[in-house]
């Protein structure tokens, strides 16, 4: 017993945690007292203005706040970044403290910070970030592609250099969803680029960058238990349950946001049949793979990010949703291990084959549809899904090609950035774990007695049956 | 250990599973093709034609979309389907990979397939099914139906039968519900008839079919673990929480909706408490019994279903809810068993307490409240709550009797539909696990190490201790 | 083993928990039968008299049903009360069906008495009490103050005696609540003063009133597991998730709402990484404390309960959120110890940290809030957060002056009425554990058979391994 336990805490974890969480949060505070203010549908005064500008006895409708409309859709992205991705990642059998409680750290402070950068980007005006509802929702967008890069690099990480991460990454993010958006005119309402594409590739490069030859030395953590797999359940039902509503969250009210996620709720029920199909086939006994229910069966939503909000048609979800199940399920039996020994890139919870494949089909999907759009299909509503076509600004043809560009763009960012953050996060002094102490919750966190003498006890199992496959650390 | 590693899976698992998962998935996306496209409020094309017919200027409410009504009660639902569900069987100890998993397989195709059915019924217009929120809403509650038969069937079912037991069961819930609501014109909208009398009834004649006469070998499976009892409160906490929305999701808006919810909150409540207390005097010592919390509490959900909506009053709700918690508990305790000795009817997570015998009473609760029914009582109400008795063309007491076909109809297309279904499912073919294979999440599922190696530990326990009352297999 | 199974179960708990459970359901069921009618909105005839009453051809926005406005923001807090609360206590190894269930018990029969006592207080015309969506979050904001209570006599009680005290809390907090929002005049949307303060205080009292001096008897159970630990999680998260909504279920539409439930979001965000920071100081190795984050992060929630609704502004949110991370992370490493063996509270969950003093906190940055109001910065909407002072009735002074006070009356509600409650729970005919049965889940349930030799297997571990620090009973 003298392996995890008896390893040091990685040097000044004490001073440097609560020395970056402190400092971060002291410089939110300042620049949120600097710039931040409410916006007109949250400031007490703003607000009731709106109401009085109304024409008194005018039959115009009653003015609604934006919160009775996008409230509902944020709760269920909240839930979704806390409690879909923290629980996704428990699945691992010595780290679900660091996997729910590190995605909890990370995402409580890239809200925050995005709500600055996002702020300065979109919604500032006379020197002020004008808060609401609607920044709540990017915010949380913003940390879904953060988490997903966490995916990544998870168990390999010290606290410290994942918040650092988040800092660059935010800011990053917030600089390529406004080049998308608001330069290209690209649409991606469902973030299949500016959160899945940009997250996973970014977070791959960083993992890259971190490259560990000998990480087998902690091999035999990187699995999962029965229960922990039953944990990641939880994340994966509540991601599958609310995606209808993040690739809805933030389109236009009316038949954009139904047809939104009811796309999406056809490409998840389809991702999820091909899934568990794809999985029998490739396995020898044809037994199923938990690690491919609880991602691949995702991966339905991650494809439709792009087009869930267009007329991509019912059957059109059903079949882009076959194929991301049928991808990531491949991806996640064949390609990761070979990012590991080809292209050392060790990839944690498989994001590239949840998230950057179906995301890159996704970008492409939606520039398929951008093109395939006619006044004939989609009538007054053109204004809505791409209003600078419905101006006449921009054929559909053309669109389609902006679409592209927008994914470009993404990979770009994501790849330059990925490398220049993952060498930062380098340094010796952010606490990285060493290779043996890497998936192992003893070295952040008081763990309680059972987690050491469980441990001893399937231990002193194996040890009675050598002809099993455990691994012998 | 020649135990469960050894046995082999069942024959062509990693073919027929494939096999039938692709060919339905296949058929899905060719018949949404032929016949599925975007309803008026999802099609960007309608949607904005319906908006632009208003009149300009007029005094007319502005239109508003059903996603706006109905989404949040939708996602309520949708979590109750694939969390509630789903958790609440993962009570087994060596079959929660079974449970989840297999919960969000059929589930996410009976919800295709119930697209399909439910529209050619409700919801075909010009060769075209229309689809929406409210599609999903019905595919969600079918989908309800299918999980309560697989909770009579789980542990001993394939996954390749649990599929083709979904086919049936949706395509006849369709056709009884079409007969109920629009033939008999009855009420039931949270389904005690057509979802839980016709599921309970429907998967308890299929466990008859299937009956297995040496169970018992499986037997030191059928129990629980500390921590597997927990994830099954998950699962009954997602359920309890949501009811009020199950009840209320297609019910009229305004005060039906807010009637329905409120009377499922207080009949829940009451049927808690009723159940605590009938748990403790059942046992000897006074001890409580998780299999009743995790289920009996929830009948009170269930016997409201069909007249939550009516004028059921306050207490009458809470009347509703004891009486439920009571049934349940006693049927957990002493109808059981005798099913099994008796009725060869082997109800793994007792559906027949929870939804058969609580849905049955449900249904003669909502014929009761609808003789009952007055102008008095309901005023201008009563078009929303009785249309047909409101029109003129229906007494109350023909309402009644009508409500009490409907529940004659879901026992009888219940009954002999799961028994031909059931009669199906015995195909050789389709790779039921053995006997002592039963409950025992290793045959149809890759595990890890600590699942074989926990059992040994206990097991090495249990045999050090003769005089404990642990089964010896 | 001749311990906890061996120990016989208090006297006559098969009879005294039905019996107090149907006697209160009974007293109920005859209470709401006399006085419980739907109100305006859920009673079929009253709503559509509603509806005509509206002159044809107006142009008056058409009538809301409070059901859309109230229904997401209920669930949410629904969601917290049952999930939340229940799943943040069973961090404790062996208590944890106790911990999930018994909040489910108590929380049941809570809301229930709170819409009479409730209803008495606040919707009482012509001798009935009027319920509806309203009644709902009231009785959820009730229970949850029951729960906070709940939390500091965790495992030290029967369920009998939790029923007891959950009848007299709720009668006690209904009068209280009076005093301050009817009397007073006071504002406490999220309830820093009626259900934080009110809550701990009057937990801790209770707790104290039942001090064990031996409790040190049953502290190899007082503690967490692995799981354990991460079952809490589920509770931690999704509290901190839907807490904006807890915040704002109750506020004025539109702007109060939105503004509530965004500086909850911020608060939240900064104690979360408050709490991280302060975990990782407190602690020699720089390690982290699950305690800490299951708890502690929660408090930003409590701080901002009275003054969210307010202009608080983004950074007063985020500073608050810090104070309250600290204060809180502070508690539970050095006063939790303190209070029981000073002042001999012993406070399981450690709600003094989590509620009691983040709750006295809310309740003074209220006053400071309500105090710096000006007629500048709230314009037309200062009639819906300060109603009197819009209506000149009172200047901000003297409502910070009445917050104050609100604060006091709660406090001295809370101590006086908690050690009159724990004096009544001390009769011995109420089935408490005995100390060395504390924290134990077999004195009240049928457990499974792991639970014991789990035990027995890490003991035999523990017991090869004499240098450990585990406690020996």
């Amino acid at each position: 017993m003298a392996g995890p336990s008896a390893a040091p805490s990685p040097p000044l974890l004490r001073l440097s945690l609560p020395a970056l969480g402190l400092l971060l949060q002291l410089l939110t505070i300042l620049l949120f007292a600097t710039f931040v203010c409410y916006g007109r549908h949250t400031s007490a005064k703003l607000w009731h203005q709106e109401e009085l500008r109304l024409p008194n006895g005018s039959s115009s409708p009653p003015l609604q706040n934006h919160f009775d409309l996008r409230y509902p859709s944020f709760q269920d992205v909240h839930t979704m970044i806390f409690v879909g991705f923290g629980f996704l990642m428990t699945f691992l059998k010595r780290y679900g403290f660091g996997s729910v409680a590190f995605n909890f750290l990370i995402a409580a402070f890239a809200i925050q910070w995005s709500v600055l950068i996002q702020g300065f980007l979109h919604s500032f005006h006379n020197g002020k970030i004008h808060v609401g509802i609607e920044s709540m929702i990017s915010a949380d967008f913003c940390a879904g592609a953060v988490l997903i890069s966490f995916g990544a690099v998870l168990g390999k990480t010290s606290p410290v250099q994942l918040l650092l991460m988040a800092g660059f990454e935010v800011t990053l993010f917030g600089i390529n969803e406004y080049i998308l958006l608001n330069l290209l005119g690209a649409k991606d309402a469902g973030g299949s680029m500016t959160i899945h594409t940009f997250g996973a590739y970014f977070g791959l490069m960083v993992s890259r960058m971190l490259y560990r030859p000998h990480l087998d030395r902690s091999q035999q953590r990187e699995g999962s238990t029965y229960h922990s797999d039953l944990f990641a359940m939880i994340g994966t039902l509540f991601l599958w349950l609310f995606w209808p509503s993040f690739n809805s969250a933030i389109t236009a009210h009316g038949d954009d946001q139904q047809r939104a996620a009811l796309n999406t709720y056809f490409s998840l029920a389809a991702s999820t049949l091909a899934t568990f199909a794809t999985s029998a086939l490739l396995n020898e006994g044809g037994k199923l793979d938990m690690v491919h229910i609880q991602n691949a069966a995702l991966a339905g939503g991650v494809i439709v990010g792009t087009s869930a909000e267009m007329m991509l048609t019912p059957f059109g979800a059903l079949i882009a949703g076959v194929l991301a199940g049928l991808v990531s399920t491949l991806g996640f039996q064949f390609l990761t291990p070979l990012l590991a020994s080809r292209l050392k890139i060790q990839d944690t919870c498989g994001v590239h084959n949840l998230h950057g494949m179906p995301g890159v089909l996704g970008a492409l999907l939606g520039a398929l549809v951008a093109v395939l759009a006619t006044p004939e299909i989609y009538g007054e509503g053109m204004a809505d899904v791409f209003p600078l076509v419905a101006a006449g600004r921009r054929t559909v043809a053309f669109q389609g090609l902006f679409q592209l560009m927008g994914l470009l763009v993404s990979l770009g960012m994501a790849v330059v950035g990925g490398c220049l953050v993952g060498a930062i996060l380098k340094m010796r002094s952010l606490g990285a774990p060493l290779d043996r102490q890497c998936f192992e919750d003893q070295i952040y966190w008081e763990v309680p007695e059972d987690h050491h003498e469980g441990l001893q006890c399937l231990e002193a199992v194996s040890t009675q049956e050598p002809d099993r496959d455990a691994t012998s650390a």
